[in-house]
Protein backbone atom coordinates (compact mmCIF):
# COMPACT_ATOMS: atom_id res chain seq x y z
CA UNK A 1 0.00 0.00 0.00
CA UNK A 2 1.62 2.89 -1.35
CA UNK A 3 0.88 6.50 0.75
CA UNK A 4 1.66 8.90 -1.12
CA UNK A 5 4.54 8.54 -3.73
CA UNK A 6 4.27 12.08 -5.45
CA UNK A 7 6.28 13.94 -2.95
CA UNK A 8 9.04 15.21 -4.69
CA UNK A 9 11.81 17.76 -3.84
CA UNK A 10 14.42 20.11 -5.30
CA UNK A 11 17.53 20.93 -3.94
CA UNK A 12 19.08 24.34 -4.34
CA UNK A 13 22.87 24.62 -4.18
CA UNK A 14 23.89 28.22 -3.73
CA UNK A 15 27.46 28.82 -4.01
CA UNK A 16 30.42 30.31 -6.55
CA UNK A 17 32.96 27.82 -5.05
CA UNK A 18 30.77 25.09 -6.75
CA UNK A 19 30.15 26.80 -10.28
CA UNK A 20 33.84 27.60 -10.45
CA UNK A 21 34.93 23.96 -9.57
CA UNK A 22 36.71 25.01 -6.94
CA UNK A 23 34.74 23.15 -4.78
CA UNK A 24 32.81 19.21 -5.53
CA UNK A 25 29.43 19.32 -4.08
CA UNK A 26 28.50 16.29 -1.97
CA UNK A 27 25.55 18.10 -0.41
CA UNK A 28 23.29 16.62 -3.06
CA UNK A 29 23.96 12.84 -2.33
CA UNK A 30 23.35 13.24 1.55
CA UNK A 31 19.94 15.23 1.10
CA UNK A 32 18.91 12.66 -1.79
CA UNK A 33 19.71 9.93 -0.24
CA UNK A 34 17.92 10.96 3.38
CA UNK A 35 14.94 11.97 1.48
CA UNK A 36 15.19 8.78 0.16
CA UNK A 37 14.87 7.41 2.87
CA UNK A 38 11.55 8.93 4.27
CA UNK A 39 9.93 9.09 0.99
CA UNK A 40 10.99 12.21 -0.84
CA UNK A 41 11.79 12.16 -4.26
CA UNK A 42 14.37 14.65 -6.01
CA UNK A 43 13.15 15.95 -8.69
CA UNK A 44 15.62 18.50 -9.80
CA UNK A 45 18.66 20.11 -8.15
CA UNK A 46 20.22 23.49 -9.34
CA UNK A 47 23.41 25.41 -8.78
CA UNK A 48 23.34 28.83 -8.58
CA UNK A 49 26.17 31.72 -7.89
CA UNK A 50 25.45 34.19 -5.14
CA UNK A 51 24.01 36.64 -6.58
CA UNK A 52 20.48 37.69 -4.84
CA UNK A 53 17.90 38.20 -7.22
CA UNK A 54 18.87 34.71 -8.82
CA UNK A 55 18.33 33.24 -5.14
CA UNK A 56 15.25 34.96 -5.24
CA UNK A 57 14.25 34.00 -8.54
CA UNK A 58 15.32 30.58 -8.42
CA UNK A 59 13.22 30.03 -4.50
CA UNK A 60 10.58 31.41 -6.12
CA UNK A 61 9.79 29.53 -8.79
CA UNK A 62 11.07 26.18 -7.15
CA UNK A 63 8.85 26.24 -3.92
CA UNK A 64 5.72 26.56 -6.21
CA UNK A 65 6.31 23.43 -8.05
CA UNK A 66 7.93 21.03 -5.25
CA UNK A 67 6.65 19.74 -2.08
CA UNK A 68 10.24 20.98 -0.51
CA UNK A 69 13.06 22.77 -1.24
CA UNK A 70 16.50 22.51 0.10
CA UNK A 71 18.81 24.59 0.15
CA UNK A 72 22.53 24.97 0.60
CA UNK A 73 24.97 27.37 1.24
CA UNK A 74 25.25 31.00 2.13
CA UNK A 75 24.10 31.18 5.78
CA UNK A 76 27.79 32.22 7.39
CA UNK A 77 29.39 35.18 8.68
CA UNK A 78 30.75 36.39 5.87
CA UNK A 79 29.88 39.08 2.64
CA UNK A 80 29.10 36.56 0.74
CA UNK A 81 26.69 34.33 2.82
CA UNK A 82 23.21 36.31 1.39
CA UNK A 83 20.93 33.17 1.67
CA UNK A 84 18.67 34.59 4.34
CA UNK A 85 18.64 37.76 3.39
CA UNK A 86 17.42 36.59 -0.23
CA UNK A 87 15.13 33.97 1.47
CA UNK A 88 13.68 37.15 3.13
CA UNK A 89 12.76 38.86 0.16
CA UNK A 90 12.08 36.20 -1.67
CA UNK A 91 8.58 35.78 0.52
CA UNK A 92 8.46 39.45 1.66
CA UNK A 93 9.21 38.69 4.86
CA UNK A 94 11.29 41.10 6.77
CA UNK A 95 15.28 40.41 7.62
CA UNK A 96 15.97 40.72 11.26
CA UNK A 97 17.40 39.70 14.29
CA UNK A 98 16.25 35.97 15.64
CA UNK A 99 15.64 36.06 19.27
CA UNK A 100 15.63 31.93 19.81
CA UNK A 101 18.78 32.08 17.02
CA UNK A 102 20.21 34.93 19.25
CA UNK A 103 19.52 33.43 22.35
CA UNK A 104 21.39 29.94 21.14
CA UNK A 105 24.53 31.29 19.74
CA UNK A 106 24.89 33.86 22.40
CA UNK A 107 25.19 30.70 25.33
CA UNK A 108 26.90 28.90 22.53
CA UNK A 109 30.10 31.16 22.36
CA UNK A 110 32.25 31.88 25.47
CA UNK A 111 31.16 35.60 26.82
CA UNK A 112 33.50 37.97 24.43
CA UNK A 113 33.36 35.72 21.60
CA UNK A 114 29.83 35.72 20.23
CA UNK A 115 30.96 39.05 17.91
CA UNK A 116 29.39 41.17 15.07
CA UNK A 117 30.66 38.60 12.25
CA UNK A 118 28.45 35.60 14.36
CA UNK A 119 25.58 38.00 14.79
CA UNK A 120 25.65 38.11 11.40
CA UNK A 121 23.92 34.66 11.33
CA UNK A 122 21.58 35.48 13.58
CA UNK A 123 20.23 37.58 10.76
CA UNK A 124 16.89 35.21 9.41
CA UNK A 125 13.20 36.18 7.60
CA UNK A 126 10.77 37.02 10.39
CA UNK A 127 9.08 34.03 11.96
CA UNK A 128 11.46 31.88 10.57
CA UNK A 129 11.65 28.13 12.26
CA UNK A 130 14.68 27.16 13.34
CA UNK A 131 16.50 23.80 12.53
CA UNK A 132 18.72 23.24 15.33
CA UNK A 133 22.98 22.56 14.54
CA UNK A 134 24.36 20.12 17.04
CA UNK A 135 27.91 20.19 15.61
CA UNK A 136 28.92 24.59 15.38
CA UNK A 137 25.99 26.23 16.74
CA UNK A 138 24.77 28.37 14.45
CA UNK A 139 21.00 26.93 13.69
CA UNK A 140 19.54 26.83 10.10
CA UNK A 141 16.26 27.49 9.17
CA UNK A 142 12.77 27.06 7.51
CA UNK A 143 9.99 29.58 5.78
CA UNK A 144 6.82 27.26 4.64
CA UNK A 145 8.74 24.68 2.44
CA UNK A 146 12.12 25.81 2.17
CA UNK A 147 14.51 24.75 4.51
CA UNK A 148 17.75 26.68 4.69
CA UNK A 149 20.92 24.30 5.44
CA UNK A 150 24.81 25.25 5.46
CA UNK A 151 27.25 24.07 2.86
CA UNK A 152 29.83 22.45 4.92
CA UNK A 153 29.01 19.18 4.58
CA UNK A 154 29.51 17.53 7.76
CA UNK A 155 27.65 20.26 9.56
CA UNK A 156 24.80 19.97 7.05
CA UNK A 157 24.70 15.96 7.65
CA UNK A 158 24.35 16.58 11.34
CA UNK A 159 21.37 18.42 11.11
CA UNK A 160 19.48 16.31 8.57
CA UNK A 161 18.12 13.94 11.50
CA UNK A 162 16.51 17.19 13.49
CA UNK A 163 14.23 17.68 10.23
CA UNK A 164 12.71 14.50 9.91
CA UNK A 165 9.34 15.34 12.00
CA UNK A 166 9.14 18.35 9.68
CA UNK A 167 9.23 16.75 6.27
CA UNK A 168 5.74 14.73 5.28
CA UNK A 169 7.31 12.05 3.55
CA UNK A 170 5.67 9.25 0.68
CA UNK A 171 6.62 5.81 1.18
CA UNK A 172 10.18 5.31 1.42
CA UNK A 173 12.19 4.82 -1.99
CA UNK A 174 13.78 1.08 -2.20
CA UNK A 175 16.09 0.23 -4.57
CA UNK A 176 18.07 -2.72 -5.14
CA UNK A 177 21.33 -3.41 -7.09
CA UNK A 178 22.61 -6.28 -9.08
CA UNK A 179 26.36 -5.48 -10.70
CA UNK A 180 27.39 -7.86 -13.05
CA UNK A 181 30.29 -8.66 -14.91
CA UNK A 182 29.23 -7.69 -18.56
CA UNK A 183 29.11 -4.91 -21.11
CA UNK A 184 25.94 -2.62 -21.46
CA UNK A 185 25.43 -3.25 -24.74
CA UNK A 186 25.50 -7.07 -23.95
CA UNK A 187 22.40 -6.74 -21.47
CA UNK A 188 20.86 -3.64 -23.29
CA UNK A 189 18.07 -5.38 -25.19
CA UNK A 190 17.03 -8.21 -22.35
CA UNK A 191 16.92 -5.08 -20.06
CA UNK A 192 14.82 -2.90 -22.50
CA UNK A 193 12.11 -5.68 -22.51
CA UNK A 194 11.95 -5.72 -18.50
CA UNK A 195 11.90 -2.31 -18.26
CA UNK A 196 8.77 -2.13 -21.06
CA UNK A 197 7.28 -5.17 -18.88
CA UNK A 198 7.21 -2.72 -15.33
CA UNK A 199 7.19 0.54 -17.11
CA UNK A 200 6.49 2.34 -13.22
CA UNK A 201 9.50 0.88 -11.70
CA UNK A 202 13.10 2.52 -12.25
CA UNK A 203 15.48 1.03 -13.85
CA UNK A 204 19.19 2.13 -14.60
CA UNK A 205 21.85 1.17 -15.49
CA UNK A 206 25.43 2.12 -14.66
CA UNK A 207 28.68 0.70 -16.52
CA UNK A 208 31.46 0.87 -13.18
CA UNK A 209 35.53 0.43 -13.40
CA UNK A 210 36.09 -0.39 -9.81
CA UNK A 211 39.19 -2.20 -8.30
CA UNK A 212 40.17 -3.24 -11.63
CA UNK A 213 36.57 -4.75 -12.76
CA UNK A 214 34.65 -3.68 -15.41
CA UNK A 215 30.86 -4.30 -15.09
CA UNK A 216 27.37 -2.81 -15.05
CA UNK A 217 25.05 -2.00 -12.03
CA UNK A 218 21.55 -2.77 -12.24
CA UNK A 219 19.61 -0.14 -10.24
CA UNK A 220 15.75 -1.04 -9.57
CA UNK A 221 13.77 1.50 -7.42
CA UNK A 222 10.14 1.65 -6.59
CA UNK A 223 8.34 2.27 -3.46
CA UNK A 224 6.81 -1.23 -3.80
CA UNK A 225 8.88 -3.93 -2.95
CA UNK A 226 6.91 -6.60 -5.00
CA UNK A 227 7.31 -4.66 -7.82
CA UNK A 228 11.13 -4.89 -7.44
CA UNK A 229 11.09 -8.48 -6.53
CA UNK A 230 9.17 -8.96 -9.84
CA UNK A 231 12.09 -7.07 -11.65
CA UNK A 232 14.71 -9.11 -9.73
CA UNK A 233 13.61 -12.32 -11.16
CA UNK A 234 12.99 -11.00 -14.59
CA UNK A 235 17.00 -10.19 -14.45
CA UNK A 236 17.80 -12.77 -12.84
CA UNK A 237 16.86 -14.79 -15.87
CA UNK A 238 18.30 -13.02 -18.44
CA UNK A 239 21.39 -12.98 -16.75
CA UNK A 240 21.18 -16.81 -15.54
CA UNK A 241 20.63 -17.55 -19.77
CA UNK A 242 23.60 -15.92 -20.60
CA UNK A 243 25.87 -17.17 -18.15
CA UNK A 244 27.03 -13.55 -16.96
CA UNK A 245 29.08 -14.05 -13.33
CA UNK A 246 27.14 -12.01 -10.94
CA UNK A 247 29.31 -9.57 -9.41
CA UNK A 248 27.37 -8.57 -6.12
CA UNK A 249 23.43 -8.66 -5.73
CA UNK B 1 43.16 43.84 -21.70
CA UNK B 2 40.11 41.79 -21.47
CA UNK B 3 38.70 40.34 -24.89
CA UNK B 4 35.44 39.16 -23.59
CA UNK B 5 34.90 37.73 -20.14
CA UNK B 6 30.75 37.32 -20.75
CA UNK B 7 31.56 34.32 -22.11
CA UNK B 8 28.99 32.13 -20.48
CA UNK B 9 28.18 28.17 -19.93
CA UNK B 10 25.51 26.10 -18.12
CA UNK B 11 26.18 22.16 -17.41
CA UNK B 12 23.16 19.69 -17.54
CA UNK B 13 23.93 16.85 -15.36
CA UNK B 14 21.23 13.60 -16.69
CA UNK B 15 20.59 10.94 -14.58
CA UNK B 16 18.29 9.55 -11.92
CA UNK B 17 21.19 8.15 -10.15
CA UNK B 18 22.63 11.75 -9.52
CA UNK B 19 19.22 12.55 -8.57
CA UNK B 20 18.66 9.77 -6.12
CA UNK B 21 21.94 10.12 -4.15
CA UNK B 22 23.77 6.90 -5.57
CA UNK B 23 26.27 8.59 -7.90
CA UNK B 24 27.98 11.59 -6.91
CA UNK B 25 28.35 14.02 -9.46
CA UNK B 26 31.97 15.04 -10.29
CA UNK B 27 32.06 16.16 -14.03
CA UNK B 28 30.45 19.46 -12.85
CA UNK B 29 33.50 19.89 -11.02
CA UNK B 30 35.91 18.62 -14.30
CA UNK B 31 33.80 20.51 -16.40
CA UNK B 32 34.09 24.08 -15.02
CA UNK B 33 37.60 23.90 -13.96
CA UNK B 34 38.51 23.41 -17.67
CA UNK B 35 35.97 25.65 -18.68
CA UNK B 36 37.59 28.10 -16.34
CA UNK B 37 40.93 27.71 -17.75
CA UNK B 38 39.40 28.69 -21.34
CA UNK B 39 38.22 31.81 -20.17
CA UNK B 40 34.33 30.42 -19.88
CA UNK B 41 32.13 30.84 -16.92
CA UNK B 42 29.84 28.49 -15.37
CA UNK B 43 26.90 30.38 -14.84
CA UNK B 44 24.30 27.25 -13.85
CA UNK B 45 24.30 23.71 -13.32
CA UNK B 46 21.38 21.36 -13.51
CA UNK B 47 20.54 18.09 -12.15
CA UNK B 48 17.38 16.42 -14.06
CA UNK B 49 15.88 12.79 -14.38
CA UNK B 50 15.80 10.41 -17.76
CA UNK B 51 12.49 11.93 -19.21
CA UNK B 52 12.69 13.01 -22.78
CA UNK B 53 10.38 16.03 -21.92
CA UNK B 54 12.15 17.78 -18.88
CA UNK B 55 15.59 16.90 -21.20
CA UNK B 56 14.19 18.88 -24.21
CA UNK B 57 11.96 21.73 -22.37
CA UNK B 58 15.29 22.58 -20.16
CA UNK B 59 17.96 22.17 -23.20
CA UNK B 60 15.73 24.31 -25.27
CA UNK B 61 15.75 26.56 -22.39
CA UNK B 62 19.22 26.73 -21.37
CA UNK B 63 21.00 27.27 -24.69
CA UNK B 64 19.18 30.33 -25.31
CA UNK B 65 20.12 32.40 -22.41
CA UNK B 66 24.35 30.64 -22.51
CA UNK B 67 27.03 30.67 -24.46
CA UNK B 68 27.20 26.92 -24.30
CA UNK B 69 25.57 24.15 -22.88
CA UNK B 70 27.43 20.72 -21.66
CA UNK B 71 25.31 18.08 -20.84
CA UNK B 72 26.50 15.13 -19.24
CA UNK B 73 25.22 11.32 -18.93
CA UNK B 74 22.80 9.25 -21.33
CA UNK B 75 24.53 8.59 -24.49
CA UNK B 76 25.24 4.89 -24.09
CA UNK B 77 23.34 2.21 -24.75
CA UNK B 78 21.02 0.75 -22.64
CA UNK B 79 17.11 2.01 -22.78
CA UNK B 80 17.82 4.19 -19.68
CA UNK B 81 19.81 6.49 -22.46
CA UNK B 82 17.86 9.02 -24.19
CA UNK B 83 20.12 12.29 -24.51
CA UNK B 84 20.48 11.89 -28.35
CA UNK B 85 16.75 11.29 -28.88
CA UNK B 86 15.85 14.27 -26.62
CA UNK B 87 18.05 16.58 -28.37
CA UNK B 88 17.04 15.64 -31.77
CA UNK B 89 13.52 16.76 -30.35
CA UNK B 90 14.97 19.64 -28.68
CA UNK B 91 16.21 21.18 -32.10
CA UNK B 92 13.68 19.48 -34.34
CA UNK B 93 16.00 16.89 -35.89
CA UNK B 94 16.40 13.59 -37.33
CA UNK B 95 17.35 11.13 -35.10
CA UNK B 96 19.24 8.98 -37.08
CA UNK B 97 22.38 6.65 -37.56
CA UNK B 98 25.67 9.33 -38.00
CA UNK B 99 27.53 7.89 -40.95
CA UNK B 100 30.62 9.26 -39.39
CA UNK B 101 30.10 7.69 -35.67
CA UNK B 102 28.75 4.19 -37.25
CA UNK B 103 32.64 3.82 -39.72
CA UNK B 104 34.53 5.04 -36.25
CA UNK B 105 32.76 2.41 -34.18
CA UNK B 106 32.87 -0.32 -36.55
CA UNK B 107 36.62 0.16 -36.64
CA UNK B 108 36.63 0.50 -32.85
CA UNK B 109 35.53 -3.07 -32.02
CA UNK B 110 36.14 -7.26 -33.09
CA UNK B 111 34.46 -8.14 -35.89
CA UNK B 112 31.16 -9.53 -34.92
CA UNK B 113 30.88 -7.25 -31.46
CA UNK B 114 29.50 -4.12 -32.77
CA UNK B 115 26.56 -5.44 -31.47
CA UNK B 116 22.87 -3.83 -31.75
CA UNK B 117 22.98 -2.93 -28.42
CA UNK B 118 26.49 -0.75 -29.50
CA UNK B 119 24.72 0.42 -32.47
CA UNK B 120 22.50 2.56 -30.44
CA UNK B 121 25.41 4.94 -29.67
CA UNK B 122 25.70 5.98 -33.04
CA UNK B 123 22.34 7.43 -33.53
CA UNK B 124 22.54 11.23 -33.30
CA UNK B 125 20.73 14.11 -34.09
CA UNK B 126 21.03 14.71 -38.35
CA UNK B 127 24.18 16.38 -38.89
CA UNK B 128 25.60 16.29 -35.37
CA UNK B 129 29.30 17.31 -35.01
CA UNK B 130 31.40 14.49 -33.46
CA UNK B 131 33.64 15.07 -30.23
CA UNK B 132 35.94 12.27 -30.02
CA UNK B 133 36.43 9.82 -27.29
CA UNK B 134 40.15 8.56 -26.74
CA UNK B 135 38.91 6.67 -23.89
CA UNK B 136 36.44 4.18 -25.26
CA UNK B 137 35.50 4.49 -28.58
CA UNK B 138 31.81 5.88 -28.51
CA UNK B 139 31.80 10.09 -29.38
CA UNK B 140 30.12 12.39 -28.38
CA UNK B 141 28.46 15.13 -30.34
CA UNK B 142 27.69 19.14 -30.47
CA UNK B 143 24.57 20.67 -32.43
CA UNK B 144 25.42 24.48 -32.38
CA UNK B 145 26.15 25.38 -28.70
CA UNK B 146 24.89 21.92 -27.02
CA UNK B 147 27.63 19.62 -26.27
CA UNK B 148 26.56 16.18 -25.16
CA UNK B 149 28.97 14.20 -22.85
CA UNK B 150 29.30 11.06 -21.24
CA UNK B 151 28.74 10.72 -17.72
CA UNK B 152 31.69 8.00 -16.71
CA UNK B 153 33.88 10.99 -15.56
CA UNK B 154 37.08 9.07 -16.87
CA UNK B 155 35.74 9.20 -20.46
CA UNK B 156 34.29 12.33 -20.17
CA UNK B 157 37.89 13.85 -18.39
CA UNK B 158 39.44 12.76 -22.03
CA UNK B 159 37.48 14.36 -24.10
CA UNK B 160 37.74 17.65 -22.86
CA UNK B 161 40.63 18.17 -24.74
CA UNK B 162 39.37 17.89 -27.49
CA UNK B 163 36.38 20.05 -27.90
CA UNK B 164 39.10 22.92 -27.11
CA UNK B 165 39.09 24.36 -30.46
CA UNK B 166 35.33 24.32 -30.23
CA UNK B 167 34.59 26.72 -27.66
CA UNK B 168 35.39 30.40 -28.05
CA UNK B 169 36.25 31.84 -24.50
CA UNK B 170 37.01 34.97 -23.34
CA UNK B 171 40.22 35.42 -20.70
CA UNK B 172 40.76 32.70 -18.55
CA UNK B 173 39.40 33.67 -15.40
CA UNK B 174 42.59 33.62 -13.11
CA UNK B 175 41.89 32.82 -8.80
CA UNK B 176 44.24 33.41 -5.88
CA UNK B 177 43.68 31.22 -2.54
CA UNK B 178 44.92 32.41 0.71
CA UNK B 179 44.51 30.20 3.59
CA UNK B 180 44.37 31.47 7.21
CA UNK B 181 44.01 30.40 10.38
CA UNK B 182 41.00 31.81 11.31
CA UNK B 183 37.51 31.63 11.58
CA UNK B 184 35.24 33.22 9.29
CA UNK B 185 33.60 35.85 12.00
CA UNK B 186 36.78 37.18 12.73
CA UNK B 187 38.19 38.70 9.53
CA UNK B 188 34.21 39.20 7.70
CA UNK B 189 34.06 42.34 8.42
CA UNK B 190 37.40 43.27 6.86
CA UNK B 191 36.54 41.17 4.32
CA UNK B 192 33.98 42.69 3.59
CA UNK B 193 35.55 46.15 3.52
CA UNK B 194 37.85 44.70 0.73
CA UNK B 195 34.90 43.43 -1.46
CA UNK B 196 33.13 46.74 -1.25
CA UNK B 197 36.53 48.46 -2.65
CA UNK B 198 36.83 45.59 -5.24
CA UNK B 199 33.07 45.07 -6.16
CA UNK B 200 34.46 43.62 -9.73
CA UNK B 201 36.36 40.81 -8.48
CA UNK B 202 34.20 37.61 -6.86
CA UNK B 203 35.80 36.99 -3.25
CA UNK B 204 34.47 34.11 -1.47
CA UNK B 205 35.46 32.41 2.21
CA UNK B 206 35.21 28.96 2.80
CA UNK B 207 35.57 27.29 6.30
CA UNK B 208 37.95 24.36 6.44
CA UNK B 209 38.43 21.36 9.02
CA UNK B 210 41.29 19.43 7.07
CA UNK B 211 44.07 17.10 8.41
CA UNK B 212 42.83 18.50 11.84
CA UNK B 213 43.40 21.87 10.88
CA UNK B 214 40.63 24.57 11.47
CA UNK B 215 40.68 27.29 8.88
CA UNK B 216 39.80 29.97 6.13
CA UNK B 217 40.41 30.02 2.77
CA UNK B 218 40.31 33.44 0.86
CA UNK B 219 39.05 32.80 -2.53
CA UNK B 220 39.59 35.72 -5.38
CA UNK B 221 38.43 35.20 -9.25
CA UNK B 222 38.66 37.58 -11.65
CA UNK B 223 39.83 37.92 -15.87
CA UNK B 224 42.94 40.20 -14.51
CA UNK B 225 45.53 39.36 -12.23
CA UNK B 226 45.97 43.26 -11.55
CA UNK B 227 42.82 43.48 -9.56
CA UNK B 228 43.67 40.00 -8.11
CA UNK B 229 47.24 41.37 -6.34
CA UNK B 230 45.36 44.47 -5.28
CA UNK B 231 42.83 42.45 -3.49
CA UNK B 232 45.31 40.46 -2.14
CA UNK B 233 47.53 43.07 -1.09
CA UNK B 234 44.10 44.36 0.63
CA UNK B 235 43.72 41.25 2.23
CA UNK B 236 47.41 40.84 3.41
CA UNK B 237 46.84 44.34 5.25
CA UNK B 238 44.20 43.33 7.87
CA UNK B 239 45.84 39.53 8.10
CA UNK B 240 49.30 41.25 9.12
CA UNK B 241 47.60 43.47 11.35
CA UNK B 242 45.31 41.07 12.98
CA UNK B 243 48.18 38.70 13.21
CA UNK B 244 46.52 35.81 11.54
CA UNK B 245 49.13 33.08 11.01
CA UNK B 246 48.89 31.99 7.09
CA UNK B 247 48.29 28.26 6.73
CA UNK B 248 49.42 28.75 2.73
CA UNK B 249 49.19 31.44 -0.04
Amino acid sequence: MTKNTKVKAAILIIGNEILSGRTQDTNTSSIALWLNSIGVKVNEVRVIPDIENTIVDTVNLLRKVNDYVFTTGGIGPTHDDITAQSISKAFNLEYEIHKEAFKILESYYKLGEFNEGRQKMVWMPRNANLILNPTSGAPGFNIENVFCLPGVPSILKSMLGGLKNKIAGGDPILSYTISLKTVESEIAKSLTNVQDKNKDVEIGSYPFFQAGKLGVSIVIRSEEQGKIDNCVSQIMNFVNNKNIEIVNR
